[in-house]
């Protein structure tokens, strides 16, 4: 087996060349892969059994968690999934080469903002096997090379798909070596994390403990999220029905998802008549309540939420509740404790409701809506990279163009800057270019 | 004195503030900063002579360099410009609120991308004093907080400016205490560095060294560059003399700068035309130049280069010449030792400059025009935050757009996820709002 630095340094290579690919290629090479994938379909089945054989005895010994093995198992519709989203990709719009912004600076001297690919991007993920099908799909088509890590569990199922897609991708002329890669070993990871100087940028895809261990022991850019501790703050002009669903959905549709609500800040005008209908709608989902001391005044069944409690993504079928004073205490109590995901209002007053979204330093900012709604797909980005909390580069759900940047070409006639100084210096003309 | 924690967190709350104030108070607490500068230019000027004076010393001692103590003296004409540049800045046009892209995801169901500020950023820059005023105002026109680290040399300057600054900011009616904060001392960087809660974006301005170091110190993002290896290529099919002219631009118009050339390639088969009549030109202009083996069959009287050349950035009329066998040879050796700032092709033949500027991974690729056109104003930015060799969030001359980011607004009325879910699920929209 290679070693890390050989792979990145012919990642970065690879890089170069894709970088100038053509759409029509790309595309043409993610059509291959899709069928290669349902050609190959029995034996990557086979592969990912073994793979669960394996995980079975471990989740017996209690060394991997049920959530784990589930997310390993391949089926059918995971499988037809994954392939579908290969062809997907394929239709979406080339991210590459767009001009998004041009500048006439004077007569025969034109500038272009291009958008490029970052170059290298090291992707580390745990159990979910599709991800390595998922992220060289969207690197295919934003140009950039890629260095894959997965978890150990799914070893034998990355390996077979990483091979079906580089032997499509090898009989693929003009098609560089070297774009996408798989390493397998926790070391690997560590070797990666150094590795700045080949490798531009890292998305972390899986626990807040991954994202987290990655972010402090590298140099190198990275695109994720640290947590999702999401609000809703049900304001004193509320529609309470409208108030109460939101919640139930923004906890129950899938509460160990980033985008689900942890806390509930309610106004205490509003308290006592929305309270006791949560409680109901929520005790009928199973839904754990625990509430500030003057919640308790209201709901005195349910347990005391502690300062902890401000702070935890439970990732479950808990939900904290808070009373506070009004919007601004909502507002406060959000950009203290919360981690910049999703957070929303519920109010009939527009006025209050674009305070709040003004206010909140959130990536996603809500007005009645259930926090949910925060994915990449029901945005319709066209496909999600993963979601970030970072206040640089890309915010929320990250579609293709978060896989890119940009660079600027000049064209010139022969012009120096020596000629637009001093005292003759010519003028700039600086016209947009449309 | 505060301790860096307490103004962080200041900084981080006047941001929220900041977010959300208009255009116009924006725009007005700029022009009354003009005013301010001066009204007080005296005092200003007067604390300057005293900077001056302590470095007078220094200078003497040799604990200083020539060129600090020039970029420190605030002359008539540079305070002129630096009011003149708040003024500038007052008149761009707001980054923030801007909608960037909208989506309707169903009918009473609309997503908008909106531009806003990064939040707090750090900035960390050496002798120019005129800096404190230059970013102060970017700050203040992009909203976001800032916290200053000046150079020990500037101390009663920086200190006289910002205090003239907050001053004027304290008189004006819910602008937020805590936007401009100024720190002294070298334990104070390395705190701020740590500030990763409060701080989102460090911006360093200065030598390579200052950037190194930083760039290894922190977990912040960091938008700076660490060298200008600055490359130009002479093809085959170059105009001679415009080659020539370019590469002396290049050079020579201000050797200490990121965007000057340091390496030129030249392909083999116009290296004996175009080298003789390049030296005789250099050297006009007392650059030294250094050369490959082949290069010095052509010039003898050079010195030899060594492949340490390839790598520095002299900063300085140093020059340094290779012989490649074509302009794939150039590519390569670019992206292999350039820094990824600017590099230039020279040639009449528009597919290979095209070729040239698609294979060459770097922030600006020129065709036939100086190096030092890499520069925000000339590019109509409006204004420059720094130049960037960064892949992610941004590249090359960096505009106020630099300083800021995107939040996404979700206005419903009480969609929930559950709806767009599982067999009757109601299918999304998705049609672009213009």
């Amino acid at each position: 087996m290679n070693n890390i630095e050989d792979i990145a340094k012919k990642a970065k290579a690879a890089s170069i060349a894709l970088a100038a690919m053509k759409t029509e290629d790309k595309n043409n090479a993610l059509e291959k892969i899709a069928k290669a994938l349902i050609d190959n379909k029995e034996y990557i089945i086979s592969q990912n059994n073994e793979d669960l054989n394996r995980a079975k005895s471990l989740l017996e010994k209690g060394e991997i968690s049920q959530a784990i093995f589930d997310r390993l198992k391949l089926s059918d519709s995971k499988f037809n999934d994954m392939v579908a989203g290969v062809l997907d990709v394929s239709k979406l719009p080339d991210p590459i080469g767009q001009t998004l912004w041009a500048n006439k600076l004077d007569e025969g001297l034109e500038l272009y903002r291009i958008s490029c690919p970052i170059g290298v991007i090291g992707v580390i993920f745990e159990a979910r096997p599709d991800v390595v099908v998922q992220i060289s799909s969207l690197a295919i088509k934003s140009s950039n090379a890629v260095i894959l890590k997965g978890g150990i569990e799914a070893l034998l199922t990355n390996t077979a798909m990483v091979k079906i897609i580089n032997d499509t991708l090898g009989k693929i002329n003009l098609f560089p070596d070297g774009a996408i890669n798989f390493v397998e070993s926790r070391e690997d990871v560590n070797q990666m994390l150094s590795m700045d100087k080949y490798i531009d940028l890292i998305i972390p895809r899986g626990s807040n403990k991954l994202v987290q261990f990655i972010q402090k022991n590298t140099k190198i850019p990275v695109l994720g999220h640290a947590d999702g501790i999401c609000h809703i703050y049900i304001d004193e002009e509320a529609n309470i029905a409208l108030g109460v669903k939101v919640s139930v959905d923004s906890k129950i549709q899938y509460p160990a998802a980033c985008n689900a609500v942890e806390t509930l800040l309610v106004s205490e005008k509003a308290a006592e008549v929305f309270l006791p209908k949560l409680y109901d709608a929520m005790t009928k989902e199973n839904v754990k309540l625990k509430g500030c001391e003057k919640t308790k005044k209201i709901l005195p069944n349910i347990e005391e939420a502690t300062s902890d409690d401000w702070k935890t993504e439970y990732g479950d079928k808990i939900l904290s509740i808070k009373i506070v004073s009004d919007v601004n205490e909502a507002i406060n109590h959000i950009n203290d404790f919360g981690s910049g995901h999703t957070d929303c209002i519920i109010t009939d007053n527009k006025k209050t409701a674009e305070h709040f979204m003004n206010y909140v330093d959130s990536a996603g900012v809500y007005h009645n809506v259930s926090t949910r709604f925060a994915d990449g797909f029901r945005y319709g980005l066209g496909a999600e990279v993963g979601i970030s909390t970072n206040k640089t580069h890309a915010r929320g759900p990250v579609g293709l163009e978060g896989l890119t940047i940009y660079k600027y070409k000049l064209y010139g006639s022969g012009q120096i800057v020596g000629e637009y100084t001093g005292a003759n210096a010519k003028a700039f003309l600086h016209e947009r270019i449309k």
